[in-house]
């Protein structure tokens, strides 16, 4: 029932090229730290943790290519590369932590370049794992009859598979329970009509697709009781940024009773940075002025496109993560489950 | 600064074909009953009061052509009009209000034909001469510095011209106040997008789109204090109907202690229904799968796609209307500035 997004073929990333779902399954393979950078950049990859694995494989590439040099030439490549990686999207908080995870175990290691290639692949495989567990958990939380919403796209096409937020709605269907999924339309890059509708397609899960401004309605008529969505980062008080709409669905949720649940990996977990540290990235204004490189209205005209939005820690019902469900106090909570993380 | 959307030229209709806005400025004739239907079915012409118009000179339309008809005839032919204008949208209570009016004003004069062209005609300079007071009355409200937001579009396209809640922020620009305006892009059939962004450029207005999903972190972040929507149906306990996405907002703007004012002429103001009897009009998937006729995802997707949703009286700062700005508590002075009314 679950996809596979990126894998690593023989010192190459291929990836499905996530812009042209649903309308065409397309594979496309990177060969050098600029395809990694544009495909990040451009969203043919997007998901906070699909993100994380495709700097890391990132990494991986440049050494592949190295395997032979020297090694302060290696660690200097490398170190080019992660910046050249990092500084690609500002928000989600999964690619400095894959980035520095595959560095910090490679770095003292005999062979730099063959170890960053085993981190990164072992982080890839570990994200799979993680998820499955993820899913395992969230799934307690859906019962027969629930009325669920989810926001944007949390399947196996923000991951390297299973997904989380979806991956738990996924995986409670999977189990045999039975509920209705209302999925976001996701504008400005539709990753809801485009790319859940595709992976709730290919799971056989049937759904019904609203726009973004009929949330309300929906929340109110079709008895929602149960909203799950994914995180790009989660600041040890519980805030959560997360694609735009995100803030207003929690609004809503907490209005009419709806549990709202964050679903993310631990990786998701800033556990450095306040509020004030985190840039919220503006995207451009064809992103919104274009659908599909279509134009719909005039280019003279100012947009304000913020690519995500902050959902303060009191509309969170709770934060399903690899090492369980926690509940509030998050400041309290949080950190406690952070203490003892391994990875 | 404002434009025309609707006329009557020699026993015909012209409107402006909005499904073409803002790519083209294309005028269209309507000449038959069925070209007033297909017109308001598939929204060339849109907005609450301008669907009233466009049915009474639909109705003008078909008393043209029986001019010298005998009585009967002419008074059966109307009503087979009234019947078929009426049901091709049921939310916005304007249209029936409309031809109702044509209808109960004309029926007992000795020459029924045309005196229907005569109060249809009467009824749209009325609409010009009513949201011209809308628009005074309204733009008191607007100070210098104020961020207000819109949605959808209320402007002269929305009407015969001049506008509802597009009209009092123009009318305030245009008396000097200077303030920044947001508008939602309005998925599925993108009247802010397309529609209200062609008024305010026509306008000379400086503006910023967002997506519907950005709607919360605008208010949020861009300081938003006051918000202008339209209506198409208001009851007389205050209740709302307005274009999707009206409620969510209207939800928001109370968490944020945002005024949030409905603007709209008597006219929109149903004495008779309960909640119960509004019927929220669903429309085509297909509005939300293709925009502007291109698709975004796969066909087979189950679609909810109401037109309107509904905002009860407590998020309701104020409702403006042609009488004054009422305020709450609304069951006691709506009625009262009904009984009032003599339109």
């Amino acid at each position: 029932m679950f996809l596979r997004s990126i894998e690593w073929l023989d010192g190459k990333i291929r990836i499905i090229d996530q812009t042209k779902l649903p309308i065409k399954l397309e594979y496309k393979f990177l060969e050098t730290i600029d395809d990694v950078v544009e495909a990040i950049k451009s969203m043919r990859v997007r998901g906070a943790p699909l993100i994380g694995i495709t700097g890391a494989l990132g990494l991986a590439l440049v050494a592949y290519k190295l395997k032979d040099e020297d090694r302060d030439y290696v660690i200097r490549e490398i170190k080019t590369a992660y910046e050249k990686i990092l500084n690609t999207r500002p928000t989600a908080v999964n690619l400095k932590w894959a980035l520095d995870y595959v560095l910090s175990n490679s770095i003292d290691q005999a062979d730099v370049a063959e170890s960053i290639i085993k981190n990164a692949l072992k982080l890839m495989e570990r994200d799979i794992e993680i998820n499955r567990k993820i899913a395992e958990i969230g799934q307690i939380l859906i019962s027969d009859g629930d009325v669920i919403m989810t926001h944007c796209n949390t399947g196996s096409l923000a991951t390297v598979s299973v997904g989380t937020a979806l991956g738990v709605i996924i995986e409670a269907w999977k189990r045999g329970k039975r509920f209705l999924v209302y999925i976001t339309e996701t504008r400005p890059l539709l990753q809801g009509a485009r790319l859940t509708a595709f992976e709730l397609k290919y799971a056989n899960i049937p759904f019904t697709l609203i726009c973004d401004s009929a949330v309300g309605i929906t929340i109110a008529k079709k008895k929602v009781n149960k909203i799950f969505v994914g995180a790009d980062r989660i600041l040890l008080d519980g805030t959560t940024y997360n694609k735009v709409g995100t803030f207003q669905i929690a609004i809503l949720a907490k209005k009419f009773n709806v549990d709202f649940y964050v679903v993310a990996p631990t990786s998701t977990i800033d556990i450095h940075s306040k509020r004030r540290d985190v840039i919220i990235e503006e995207r451009s204004k064809m992103e919104v002025l274009t659908i599909q490189d279509r134009l719909i209205t005039s280019t003279d005209i100012t947009v304000y496109n913020p690519a995500f939005d902050e959902t303060p820690p009191e509309y969170v019902s709770a934060i399903i993560t690899e090492k369980g469900i926690i509940y509030p106090p998050y400041e309290e909570n949080l950190p406690k489950i952070m203490q003892h993380n391994t990875t």
